[in-house]
């Protein structure tokens, strides 16, 4: 998609941002601000500038002189974000955590961190492993997404399914309001009910709110190892089937995670299969614990897989083998690509006892627009990737993938699903949002918006 | 403490609220409306109407109606809320969810139940352990308790160690709004991120934004087994360095709690202690699992533990068994009246790191102030019960008892905690509450308030 000129910005505006942000931590170029006008969404759009502050003082001025001149703020990370909240407002400017980046303090007896909004997720998650600690959340954008970015979404993971999502770990936020207030939410306790949840408000607020500027985390101490089982089904019933029975053993594992056979056929185009005969489906799952205690569970999980006779189990504690193991699911982006040049994803996620009824949905939504949907998964979450692949450039093509994806969203909101499990809403779920949340409930959430951000500068047009 | 007069409730409504209501289902006079205008915070007040809905309908025509009036609504379950929540306005309406009290649904497949707010939580606990299911919130009023006051509140418990509070395991929240309209957050999917998250605004909102018709709570596989060890040691500083340990140890136990000498004392007075030799705290350690995993976990927790050589370790895997291991922190409340006859009962909590001079601070508190203070609570979330034990009728003792209160939230504070882990703030904390939240975020609060209450008829005067 071709990139909208942006609005000039006025020169007084301009003037403002140079003095504020001197030498390169301002650029207003559209050969230096196109990068950042677009994100994994593939949308694009122009910022009228981008500045990188390396204070909460410049941040705080920022946010005073675009709430008096109602000029569009968006926060960025590393532009992961998949549905377009990234992409800027013509006449907006975006704010880059680049340069605001630093793990502040990790507490090894509080057991939190505290993070400035850039920080990479996956570069926290390191330095904690170092101390044995662990903030579980992990995006699959994990090694290049940031902290704030994940809290702005609410970012999801694996691991959710035995620890929960992005939400349930963050403690508290430092948070700049339009006008330049600063407002400090929550703290460092573990526990805190001390008046309305501001906090979780801010959380999954998709950047409409407020700018995250420190955020304190909860953290766990890490679990001594972890082990892997991998097995592959006839079909995706068996496969589910089997996911059932292990929570019905009683288990909750700390990732399972599912692929279908059109994930499977994209993955063995890179890399053979570790199993001959044609599967219909696969599951993985990992454990953690400590060791002794993870060789008891990964005897019963063996017991448990046995019990829906699949075609294929092989088990690993060496991570080395844990990671071959999962290249099933780690190849399959690399893989996606190779069986059309572009995708729509979805992040659909249906109650969990839906999952089965959903996936036969999209492959029957597959075959009738004949296009191959890679569908894969967080099985406990109920939580679903789509990714319908397609040629863009072919009309007929995108016609049909715009027709599966609008079938597949449907049919996830007929389940009792939502649009998003953990990508967020951004732009391009927008049009949908109606048929999933009322006029009252969006109503709540705009005046709750105006509470904040009474002139609407705050990612504006997103969301909601 | 004694009773204010309620303030006339004006003819037409006491007509409006007959009508709709009819028989017993809404009572007026002081003898039958007394018992609804106190909880466990002591305090008291009589309301002008209690009733007892059956249907949302009513619920709607109530709020509609309250709305137009300004008539004050307070939202009741089993008044266990220690702070004041569920203590009225003068010519307030106490909405009694005791008829409003279904299960709904449990579902097996979704991992999800779903309940009227009059529920009370461990009935609903022990539906769902008949099915291998698990709502791991555990107030210590679990028992008497309702779901819908837990959610009100944020209620957490020993389990939130591993498992989070309520605030983690609801998913969606059907709501009466003032004015009668009906709103439903959330969903039924483990994760979700469409929109606002109004789900868990309302959560711990303690009745000031809307009443919760009906609560979506998210459900976990019932863990195989349990085993708990108790070990005593010489003094505060020894137990909660073993705790410490075992965090270093990367274990993360169902529960971990501390009782200190005070405690011990009292508990002794009803029971002998399984100990010879004067401890000086104890440290209850509960671990869950499947079984032969959680053998494994228990062998690892005594070598963490003998690392620090305690005065006494025992361990236990059979319920019976294990129940008598908990009996020094079950029978403590039991056991504190023996102490003295009132107390002044908090649930202070600070960073986890500062709980050794939490402890240590709070005991010189009761020095200073000769006054028996009982400390336990959740180490893990730095969570603890501070019960300052006095005669309330004696002058000089009430007023000692109320400095130490005073002190020992001031100390919390100093040392980054909050003045409510799990409580909650009602009308007991609310002096206190400028110390810990400042006028910005208040107002913040107040307006997302009026947002959802445009006249502040939802529990006024309560909060925030």
């Amino acid at each position: 998609m071709s990139a909208a000129a942006p609005a000039p910005l006025p020169p007084a505006a301009r003037r403002f941002l140079a003095d504020l942000f001197p030498g390169d931590a301002a650029v207003f170029s559209p050969e230096e601000t196109c990068v950042f006008g677009t994100d994994a969404s593939r949308r694009q759009a122009l910022p009228a500038a981008v500045v990188r502050p390396e204070t909460e003082d410049q941040i705080r001025e920022l946010l005073r002189f675009a709430h008096a001149e109602r000029l569009p703020i968006h926060c960025r990370g590393r532009g992961t974000n998949t549905v377009g909240d990234c992409v800027p407002a013509p006449s907006g400017i975006v704010i880059s955590t680049a340069r605001y980046a630093d793990i502040l303090e990790i507490s090894e007896d509080d057991f939190v961190a505290v993070c400035r909004p850039g920080v990479v997720t996956g570069d926290l998650q390191a330095a904690l492993a170092k101390k044995r600690l662990f903030y579980p959340p992990d995006p699959a954008s994990v090694r290049f997404s940031t902290l704030g970015g994940n809290a702005a979404t609410c970012a999801g993971g694996m691991r959710a399914l035995k620890y929960g999502v992005t939400r349930d770990f963050i403690l508290g936020i430092r948070a700049v309001l339009p006008g330049g207030e600063v407002i400090v939410t929550g703290g460092r306790t573990h526990k805190n009910v001390a008046g309305l949840d501001l906090t979780r408000l801010l959380v999954g607020s998709e950047g409409t709110l407020a700018f995250f500027s420190d955020i304190t985390v909860k953290l766990l101490p890490l679990p001594e190892a972890t082990a892997t089982a991998l097995c592959a089904h006839a079909d995706a019933d068996a496969a589910l089937a089997a996911a059932g029975d292990i929570f019905r053993a009683g288990m909750l594992p700390a990732a399972m995670e599912f692929v279908d056979r059109t994930c499977l056929a994209a993955v063995a185009a890179l890399n053979p299969l570790p199993w001959t005969q044609t599967a219909g489906a696969a599951l993985l799952v990992r454990l953690d614990g400590s060791e002794g205690a993870l060789a008891a569970d990964l005897a019963r999980l063996e017991r448990v897989l046995a019990g829906r006779t699949p075609l294929f189990v092989q088990t690993a504690r060496e991570k080395a083998d844990q990671e071959a193991l999962w290249e099933v699911r780690t190849t399959l982006n690399q893989a996606s690509f190779r069986v059309a040049p572009d995708k729509l994803s979805d992040d659909v996620t249906v109650p969990r006892g839906a999952i089965r009824t959903a996936v036969a949905r999209i492959q029957a939504v597959a075959a009738r627009e004949r296009l191959p949907i890679l569908v894969f998964g967080h099985v406990g979450d109920g939580n679903l990737h789509v990714n319908i692949m397609h040629h863009a450039a072919d009309p007929d093509q995108r016609g049909r993938a715009l027709a599966a994806r609008e079938a597949i969203l449907d049919l996830t909101l007929a389940l009792g699903g939502t649009l998003s499990g953990e990508h967020g809403v951004g732009l391009s779920k927008l049009p949908f949002l109606d048929r999933q949340i009322g006029p009252g409930e969006r109503g709540l959430m705009r005046r709750i918006k105006a509470v904040f951000d009474p002139h609407g500068i705050m990612n504006p047009g997103k969301a909601y």
